[in-house]
């Protein structure tokens, strides 16, 4: 698993959050020893993502959990269908219930919403993009989501790829000179796009050599026209309230890309229960 | 502020996730000493929240920045109200946007929602309270959201107080034992809340003395009972898909406390942006 | 275990600065892989607290050692007796020595000390509580000890009950305005208790509906008045130079708990040797 | 000063178990930027300990106290004594009100004991040290204590001195054989202690070259003539159950050291108070 | 400054080992507050580099150091330079002399050294790489050595770029099938490497699309004809066994890169003395 | 292994540097579940060291790694020699490979220099000592190297000897006040050198009872001079440009120690290939 250190500091975070200096109830109630079994299910359709994730967090707890995952990551699941089965301690699988639901629910939902973004581009070319408009602390997670939708992944963060914005260009004096300003200082291995807002600038940006032109906030017949003029001498993304209505029109244009930051800002849990016998 | 140390790691690990090894762009084309001014912009009507997260994000990177907050979390705001200006290193100012506009969106989405439900319960004397379905790592942030809404917090996490529930009681053997088991066991400043789900139950959880009594999943008339019976005896929780449209229906029986799950586990992005000059 | 974490990090820092860099000695003199059999003697009679903490340690240098307890944490045991045979390498054994011997004489001073208290107030319902006075790091562990010894913990700190002293009265402007100030701020699962020095502060505690009243240095008969007057409608805690001389005398008072300091103030070590064959 | 990393990480710690998630009562109340001030009095005589460390906890929560210190470590202190003035804001002084305590108590408690004992080997050439006989974590400031009482500190733990027991000679096959294998071992400048319980063992330890030989357990006598023997060419220590009245009978021997575990593995805190004004 | 995270985790480790519980020294004898001013002069010609770690070093002991630098890294300076005056504590100075000197003389044997190589590629558009054969730990420092050389940086690690070498290829069963397999995965923003060691592969690599394309241990015709091959469709690099008597003749074939090992696993330190007046 | 701790945080740093977020090229190409073998080979003669930190760093990545050693640290090894056979998952071999192979070059490169200094020393009772001339963060690396090389250890850092240099007698006074300064303040255990440069410096270290007196930048008659003035009452280190063609001259002043800094501060890696099958 990849950012396997980030996923674990969060794991980290959630369980000091939760659990801090021990779960009094089950502590005092249930013995250490009793061992039982629990199931989830899922209350409603979608997409599930964060089997891989939840696992991570129970194994924190007990290295010998028995973990019958019924399907896996990114697998179509339906309303009534157990997906998983976890036999471990009783104490185990109260102190990672709540833990596992809240990833599960969400990562869930993500990787649901993603796929209906993703069915609209079926047939098309262009590819569906997250963004970094993430909770706090989870962005691996939904990027994974997203993934686990059918989704492809924008840069992780700030650091693993050049992103030209209206800023950037504007204190550099052009487009021109952000470039290369930025070719002077990055290592060989590292991608450049720049934001565009309109024809002259996809020109610009185009001349400089970018790997990736953002047509950002450009009505769609702009968008082809952009899409035409840079011809495949470099990538095409296009981003700005990019809704499941618009989608195919805008696929249409030709983009390879389409961003949308309300995969991950705004989330809806998948409903999922767990149910211990 | 309380529970910094949470809030200071998960800033450090949206810091660590977005920023890493650092924002490559700006650092090869905004000098390092160039100073600037942002605004942040309301782009619908609300409840704010996350001011103060967002500062504390801020002032990890730059110790003397201006932070003129036009309003406090909590305050309600209009689509259009400049809510904020920061005067920073034009280089702060960028590395934050993403960070802060993630934060603010999501508190401030919670906090609008909480609102609502609140608004519902005014002139009865019942409270609304969160739950632990919070994204990961966010408890902290989800919960000062909601009483930046006017709701009333839950517990924390497992450790901070008693919740027994269905599993309890059924190791225990029954409601009372369940009772004693942690009696023996918790400090002194600690108090016990029994989940039930028929009258037989609320009458057993009284009579062990219990600080709150969970209602869960029962209709009105039952929950009417139950808060009759228990005459102010213990305090009362309402629990179970308890939307907007049921609230009033719900508080006219007189429960102390209604809890709402939703509020924090399916949470729609308030919009913001930020502008810099 | 509860507050795993902070006996986590404790045992930590006490390896790191008995071993640090190495335990010279024995890595130049014990062959890495020759093992060996270590017994815990009591010197002295007492209440045996800490097996599971040094445990711990144990378990922290080799993960298959075999640890033979003879008696468990809250047992009386008797000068001459083996509590504890433990096989592992020898060098484990000479690593964890001064470190588990250290922290089974200190827990195991302490319970001895709070069995005696107990012992006196056998008969009455008054329960003995410990107090925040314990060695800087060490709170977690000397409760332990407290409770293996049959006292009851008291709030573990600052954060997990409130705690309405002459300070916070004063600054409130009364106890009637201090205790509304943090209703408003707590969660739902937190008691309240309040400090006072006579019966008028009792009353007016009393009126505030807190849930445990604190007699501060009260003479024998003002807390027999006091308790009189709070009637059960709150617990009551006597507090103050509570020496076993006194105790009976105020138990009878009907007093819900009496508090001491100097159990984790000042400590005693119990003696206990290892012998390693 | 030194060892700050392990005083810090104690400091850590000891808010950690005592303020974790926030002081839920004074920030209720006392409002954030209300200043105040505190003195700390001698309730009993004695040596006084801590203060720089005390001082360390509180420039944690505010950087810009006022610290006016009447007396400073190792200074003998009376009974009414006020030993320290802070400045600070209100809520800070009541943060770490019992914390300081804590340590002041325990470290002063140290000291005074320590100066008895130092005050008993007036007019010899003896010197008193300490052992690793500390409360867990503690070692650093329990040091710093026996230091400020007039006493001398032994090795700090298992890394910094060569201390060669029975254990180890009982494997390495003799006394000789042990001081061989770590000299293969050691760096350059690490000296050498060897355990012996009689003459024989002290001509061996004293033929090796070993820098210092314990006399561990021998009657007066016995110690007397080793001392003679090994005339000046090693360092002595006496060891073994020194109490006070037997200090100068020993020291009377010419000893150049007398270590005593009581110092640190039982302490009695100096009674100290605060009062916020 | 990129990278701070582990620079400073470097720095950290680099205090720990040399300082760890103090300067017993220096503490001794050289008063808390007394002041000095040091110097660091030149004992060689070179290229400086390290100059912003030392001083991130000496911040780290004390805040309000005077930092004279007379040069700045990347400048070339001559035996005698003086090239940094440092006013601060005299503890200060002498606490980090030997650890800043270990930084500034590997940093600038690294610079030193790849200027060597980076002059003799002058007016071609060759470039210099480095390579991950670095000390461990210091990848970072030993990165930004080779460019304030003048050379540029290859990937960081494993993790921001894609190289796909023999054994990729073995198991995938083929550079096309190894390049896809790697699409499918990486996120948009991220370069493709394929190592080739004959024309075939060449041809191959090519095909897929990749960024660059590895010449790895080629002869200097073969290097000719792939580059010719290419014809600017990938960047080219040649690696393997590239010393300075062969620079030109490699350059001489067009390709865009060159990446030595040599630069950072074998480094002779450049001399540079501290005086402390 | 001594120093674990800072061993096991270089580690950690390393594969932060190198792995990062993880190692995409292999995550995506290699199964999860594919096993093979490696092989390190020898393309140089020399002295290996290392192993015992690779295998820590391999291990790092699986716990069930087959580990199959053909030398120890310490051994001479031929080119051609196969040194090591690996047995892991494939993809674990991958990520270990730069990694362990940065580590055994530099390791095996310093055991082979420092060798050829021993050699130059065969026949006499000097011993070679290393110096604090390390890498930054390698310190215990490169003395364990020092040691493989059948070198001897001088102090680990400032914290575990007491060395008087000039600046600290210029401060004193003196070096009879620099020495009586450090008498008063460090542990029993703690050795003393002093740095001298004449022989009136040498006469009055002795009289202070210096254990180790430094001869720092003598010439060589001076040396002997010194020696034979000091008698075996303190042991004698020659310090500056110790290089390979002066030692035996050195030596045969019958100095005890003999210091060189460029064993570590110039190291030339010794050239190790690892091939996977």
């Amino acid at each position: 698993m990849e950012y396997e250190n980030l996923i674990d500091r969060l794991i980290d975070l959630a369980i000091e959050e939760d659990i801090a200096t021990g779960d009094v109830t089950t502590e005092s109630i249930i013995p250490a020893h009793s061992r039982a079994v629990a199931e989830m299910k899922m209350k409603a359709d979608g997409v599930i993502s964060g089997l891989e994730v939840a696992r991570r967090v129970y194994e924190r707890f007990e290295k010998d959990i028995v973990w019958d995952a019924k399907v896996k990551d990114g697998d179509r699941v339906k309303r009534g269908d157990v997906i998983l089965r976890i036999e471990a301690s009783y104490r185990c699988l109260l102190l990672g219930e709540r833990l596992s639901l809240n990833i599960l629910q969400r990562m869930a939902g993500i990787a649901t919403e993603t796929a209906r973004y993703v069915a609209e581009l079926a047939g098309t070319h262009t590819q569906l993009l997250d963004t970094r408009k993430t909770a706090p602390g989870m962005r691996v997670l939904d990027k994974m989501a997203v993934k686990d939708g059918g989704g492809m992944n924008h840069r992780m963060g700030l650091y693993d790829m050049v992103m030209i914005k209206d800023n950037h260009i504007k204190v550099a004096g052009g487009i021109t000179q952000a470039v290369n300003a930025v070719r002077a200082h990055i290592p060989a291995g590292m991608k450049i796009e720049v934001e565009t807002t309109n024809l002259e600038e996809v020109r610009e940006a185009l001349a400089t050599g970018a790997d990736i032109i953002m047509l950002d906030n450009m009505d769609t017949a702009s968008m082809a026209e952009a899409v035409k003029l840079i011809g495949g001498r470099a990538k095409t993304e296009a981003s700005g309230n990019m809704s499941i209505p618009r989608l195919k029109e805008v696929a249409a244009t030709g983009v390879d890309y389409i961003s949308v930051g309300a995969l991950t800002h705004s989330v809806t849990a998948l409903d999922i229960s767990m149910l211990i016998r």
